[in-house]
């Protein structure tokens, strides 16, 4: 039987007939079982309890799926410590369900509470739709809510997708560092780190690599290294802003999906990739968590499923920074930062040019060279001077994905890094470009930004299992 | 083509005879094509030259194979920047190759130098084998190098092989937090992170996040969080130890896989997930790159292919620790540290233990209480009083895996805490027992020993892209 749980679990349903003793089945396979079963077992925690005078009807929910199996008892079963929240472990007959809202039922011989729950301190309540900022309160025990349930699976699946997506096409995967001696590009929104002991005795002294060292902001400078062996790469990992900001958007800890493709020749190369990560990752995770995305779609964004529908089947539109301005300039709203070109695109510009554009994901190519780091591939088209850069923009977060084409062409990087002073930190990376240098580019996409864009979750705190932000670490 | 190179790239072959222009291949696509092909093109980076009065032999790798391709060309087509190590693009057609060694071989009609190599300051020479140990000093280039870079491609498919086999098993992916406020468990080896700007001005008066902020040494805890909803999760990422040690086996910022079971009936069933994932990883990797694992079984460790096809075949060992120390009592060799009931097996006594059973994976198990941390289960088996952990221990390396069954019993674990007086800190997870606890356990597997072990490589710092240790962090 060990066996059976940890390998064979998903498959052991159909085995169940000819086994001897209970099989072990998870509520999702219980559910989904499509004949009766005499001896079955399910384990799983109490999310309803409901006594009749003839029947005692439990929900029982292990995680493995949205919907709950029920159980029905005889009230005999029923204890003092048998209530919601308690773990327990049911032993009985699996039968087609006599409800239309079900399939299978567990009609259950015995009943054992595994683990009982305090429910008076117990801060989630039997059958109650506790909003997302109540829960949020409690990182250690909001998994067991409905929603963060679905969101935990849903998450579980969109990165088993992102990862298909970039084997299926030949991408070699990159652990890139988390901790980097790198520190030019992000200045004053950096964390720091040292050796516990150290920073005891003295930040200043000693540094445990011996020069200081900071949590990575990108992998791009990293994959850049790989893009001259490889000519598709990815990573998918953490990365780090010491931004002061209690934003729904905003995180300190924030997982980033980054590519990065050699012998590229337009920076449509790069979009196309962008454009399809996003749409078979999206369908992957629709098809495969349907209802735990309708939770979602039915009572966290009513109307988020058709937009993405709408989405998925048409191309993504590309307008370049110049015809945004543009559109901004004649828009007849009035912004708090006046649209001017070389300058950023504010949060309100990027809803505008959204809605201009019907809602939908908008690619915005081609930025002002003095806006853009140094590393962004140089269009040479004065007087209006830009850069080969791409912002992707979808409705309800701004910016999703960022890339660009980068400078692989030695004497304009050498010259960028010269006036910017950089040019002894960076003597590795002017090196990528004197052996074999290629045309290369890739982007990063946020990823809680795009479960939250999917799922239409109004806070980024709410896609991630344990949210770091500036004043709250918990757990 | 744009799209056809980056999505339809791996499937363009067989598109070939349809389409009107040169079709751009990969050098793993090239080299398994099943038919000639008039127009193709070809990019990638010269891995030889060798010039020929009749005839111009190139070597062309794209890093999506340990293969290059031949080209073959008329000697016209050679020019001064052509050179081990520019980037190409070779046009013309691919037909089958009179030699033994390779399937197709590429007529170049065109090659055009895109990038090229100061071959004097390169530090990679052509057809010289480089140790391991002289790449390493080039941490933006040894990718180049075909030990390294098969090293990178195997370690893409065990990374997607880890997550296929948790996914098909119907685990549930966690990211667990990398800065987290658990401090009590590692002490004196942790990374401790702040703003960059706080660091400047005093580390002890302000926190970012308002407490003091560590690297992970371990999601274990937030995995036991998550094991209260789902009864299966995962997660693979990085963790973190400030250790002062150069050793062989030690990086300052490595990569672990963990894994959390509930509803465990003993520790049995972490056993037999930890067998059943390497068994079935190393299986994929075997049989997903066998060119590049041959070069490490060729090169590296030789003999190594042989043991591991034996391990695969067998089940794993299982000893107890009471016996591991019989065992070394009764050993005729002398160890430096006296093997003695309750204290710590040091290296030489795991590697004594590995021969003793034949040379393959040992799972030692039921530890000495006191060694232990708190979190795991009691045994209540005195006056040898253990716990239920297990180690796995592998040839060459020593501990693979570790893992426990957790005390889920609220008195048990209440008492420890109090014991060690952690009870505030812990309080959140003395909630996890109030409510609906379940018997769980779970362990970790060392990302990079696991590489090392089924590659034989004697160093950890070359089966990791940039290695980060005490006094380096480069780029």
């Amino acid at each position: 039987m060990l066996g059976a749980r940890t390998q064979g679990g998903w498959r052991a349903l159909r085995r169940c007939a000819s086994l001897p003793r209970a099989v072990r089945l998870r509520v999702r396979e219980a559910l989904g079982a499509r004949e009766a079963a005499d001896a079955v077992r399910v384990q799983g925690w109490v999310r309803s309890v409901r006594s009749q005078k003839e029947v005692l009807f439990l929900h029982i929910n292990d995680g493995s799926s949205l919907e709950h199996l029920q159980v029905v008892a005889n009230p005999s079963l029923e204890n003092r410590v048998l209530t919601f929240g308690s773990a327990v472990e049911v032993q009985g007959k699996l039968v087609k369900s006599p409800h239309r809202k079900q399939n299978m039922e567990l009609q259950a011989e015995t009943i054992r509470v595994v683990g009982p729950c305090d429910i008076w301190s117990f801060p989630l309540k039997m059958k109650e739709r506790h909003p997302l900022e109540y829960v949020r309160q409690f990182p250690h025990l909001r998994c067991r809510n409905n929603t963060l349930g679905s969101l935990l699976r849903i998450r579980s699946e969109a990165t088993a997708a992102i990862h298909s997506f970039f084997q299926d096409n030949g991408y070699v995967h990159i652990h890139t560092p988390i901790i980097t001696s790198n520190d030019c590009e992000g200045a004053g929104e950096l964390f720091q780190i040292e050796a516990s002991s150290e920073v005891r005795e003295s930040a200043e002294k000693t540094h445990f690599f011996n020069v200081p060292a900071f949590l990575t902001v990108s992998g791009q400078l990293h994959l850049e290294v790989m893009a001259g062996a490889f000519t598709h790469v990815f990573t998918f990992g953490p990365t780090f802003r010491a931004e002061n900001s209690q934003s729904r958007r905003h995180l300190a800890e924030f997982y980033m999906v980054e590519a990065e493709l050699s012998f590229t020749e337009s920076l449509q190369d790069i979009m196309q990739v962008m454009e399809d990560l996003f749409k078979t990752v999206t369908s992957t995770v629709l098809s495969r968590c349907p209802h735990d995305v309708e939770l979602f779609h039915k009572y966290v964004a009513p109307a988020q499923k058709d937009r993405l529908e709408q989405i998925l089947k048409n191309k993504f539109v590309t307008i370049s920074y110049s015809e945004a301005v543009e559109i901004l300039k004649q828009a007849s709203q009035t912004f708090t930062f006046k649209p001017e070109w070389g300058c950023d695109l504010q949060t309100e510009h990027e809803k505008y040019l959204v809605k201009h554009c019907g809602e939908i994901p908008v690619f915005v190519i081609n930025y002002p060279y003095d806006l853009k780091p140094f590393y962004m591939r140089d269009n040479e088209d004065g007087p209006q001077h830009t850069v080969a850069a791409v912002d992707l923009l979808v409705p309800g977060i701004g910016e999703l994905c960022g890339g660009s084409l980068r400078e692989e062409r030695l004497p304009f990087l050498e010259s960028r890094l010269q006036r910017l002073g950089l040019t002894d930190a960076y003597q590795w990376y002017l090196d990528l470009r004197k052996f074999g240098s290629v045309p290369h580019g890739g982007f990063g996409m946020g990823f809680e930004r795009y479960l939250q864009y999917i799922l239409g979750v109004d806070n980024i705190k709410d896609v991630i299992p344990f949210p770091r932000f500036s004043h709250s670490c918990l757990l």
